[in-house]
């Protein structure tokens, strides 16, 4: 179960009640909803805000900030303008708060492997610990208001990040995102945007906000994320029992573990493989929690943050295949 | 120097000056002239004829006898049909004599590496011991007498068998066997039949046997061989000191080392990559000797022989991997 689901957020959004959205201000008010968020949690009572770090994102280099995205901490939307904004990150990088993305503040939580209600639990602490100092809009009967009326009501997006290997290459994907949109649920790639993730790596997450608790949204999305895994499991022990597919894991583990140059994308499709084997035990010597850790890694935005250095496309190419080999 | 030449090859082509030439002889006539051979060959006068061992071509089941063809022992056309035919090997295969091939005898001796001198004499050693009981036909005008006048002359072919990955991979294989056919040589592709090598292994040998002699044709095709060496050698040198041909050489490897199936042209074409990595010191925990051994030992009818087992091309494709991991 936990090897099919490799992270787990939560995010809040939330506004304060007596500024309009971010998109309604001038720079002049963003910053000062800016500084009014940063010092709510510089003097909130818990010992959390010890854990604390603030970046503006103006002292962001270009690597920095598309890091964020790639480490799931920022939306790209959040980093590409700098005006007013800022991001508060725990030292370990489970809480982010993103300051005047679209709404005043995105709290999010993110956790390791498939735990829908510690991440919950978590975000819904700082949720009360900062609309203590800062009164968040909410309405009696919409609940939160949030900028985008797909987030009204809770404001609570609770996703899901899973690996499908097998599903995926059942092609069966398209048919369950299909059914998920019925459910009031969605499913997209990960890692490369569109609509089929490159490396088998999805996100499976709640759309409804309104007229639905929290717990029943995070109980919903349990629930449907139960039986997709336990449909990929099924799917994976039909494939992995094939000489074929254990070629394929093994051929894989190999290219990685002895290219001297390798694209992010050939790469993810790679790891991806290996992935299948560690889970089903195709492959003993390799720990998933650090194929986990490579996979953000060894994309080109944080390799340059990781090494504090700028690097080429086909630089990045030969580094990428080093730390792999170091690392396998 | 050694490290391309990976081969080397000299035959005979004899007959006995009393019977006509395989062609034209019953069943009868060549069961007499195969037994002759034999019995001469177990009485000559020579510790050498400890070490032979006589084969019936009609007493190996199919895959003993294509494995006698990858192995160089025998051509495809002499163990397609068994009638009055037998091969005598020596027992470490440096030596072996084809009896009713194209001529009555067609004597062979194969040596490791680069070694032309070699042997020559060892080939002209067996000629001169069984010329003693058999007489050869020979006519002072033309030479030894042979079936094919292509043969006629000294009926010796020298062949060296070579890798030439960078020249193959540069396309300058074409170039060169259209100017060696002007030097009386030609290159072919020793594995895969056609024009082009599937795993850059080619074979040079001399085309003229009439009106040079057995020393002057050798050492013309030592000459050549050298000037073909020493421009794989700078081809190399260019082509290895880049990333792409160390990226390419190492996920060769590695896909050897891991593939759970592997059909025989893959195989042979990363063998070669693996080659030119070992040649050119990017591998160095690999023994040359291994790898060519290797490359033998792949081969379908050699690998049932091997394994004293009939497998269907599947189960080859497994048991190929298999053998490689194991040696690799």
């Amino acid at each position: 179960m936990t090897d099919s689901g490799m992270q787990t957020r939560v995010r809040l959004a939330r506004n304060l009640r007596k500024y309009p959205f971010p998109i309604r201000l001038s720079t002049a008010g963003k910053n000062e909803v800016c500084e009014r968020i940063i010092e709510a949690v510089k003097n909130c009572n818990s010992p959390i805000k010890d854990e604390l770090e603030v970046y503006y994102i103006k002292d962001l280099s270009e690597p920095e900030r598309i890091s964020l995205v790639e480490k799931h901490l920022a939306s790209p939307e959040f980093v590409s303008d700098s005006t007013g904004r800022a991001i508060i990150l725990s030292k370990d990088r489970s809480m982010s708060i993103m300051i005047n993305e679209e709404d005043h503040l995105r709290i999010q939580v993110l956790k390791d492997g498939f735990d829908l209600d510690g991440a919950y639990d978590l975000a819904d602490k700082l949720d009360t610990l900062l609309d203590e100092t800062l009164e968040f809009a909410f309405d009696e009967r919409l609940g939160y208001l949030t900028q985008c009326p797909t987030n009204l009501g809770t404001g609570m997006r609770a996703s899901v990040m899973l690996h499908l290997p097998a599903l995926e290459n059942n092609r069966a994907i398209s048919r369950i995102a299909a059914n998920l949109q019925k459910l009031g649920l969605t499913i997209r790639g990960t890692y490369g945007e569109g609509s089929e993730a490159d490396c088998a790596i999805y996100q499976l997450s709640n759309q409804v906000t309104l007229g639905i608790s929290e717990q029943s949204a995070i109980e919903n999305l349990k629930n449907i994320t139960n039986q997709l895994v336990t449909q990929e499991e099924k799917a994976q022990n039909r494939i992995c029992s094939g000489i074929d597919a254990q070629d394929k894991i093994f051929r894989s583990l190999g290219i990685l573990r002895n290219a001297r140059l390798i694209t992010r994308d050939e790469a993810m499709k790679l790891l991806s493989n290996v992935r299948l084997g560690i889970i089903s035990k195709i492959i003993e010597d390799i720990e998933l929690q650090k194929l986990d850790k490579l996979i953000v890694d060894i994309q080109p935005a944080t390799m340059m943050v990781n090494l504090k250095t700028q690097l080429s496309p086909g630089d990045r190419d030969i580094k990428r295949a080093e730390i792999i080999r170091n690392t396998l």
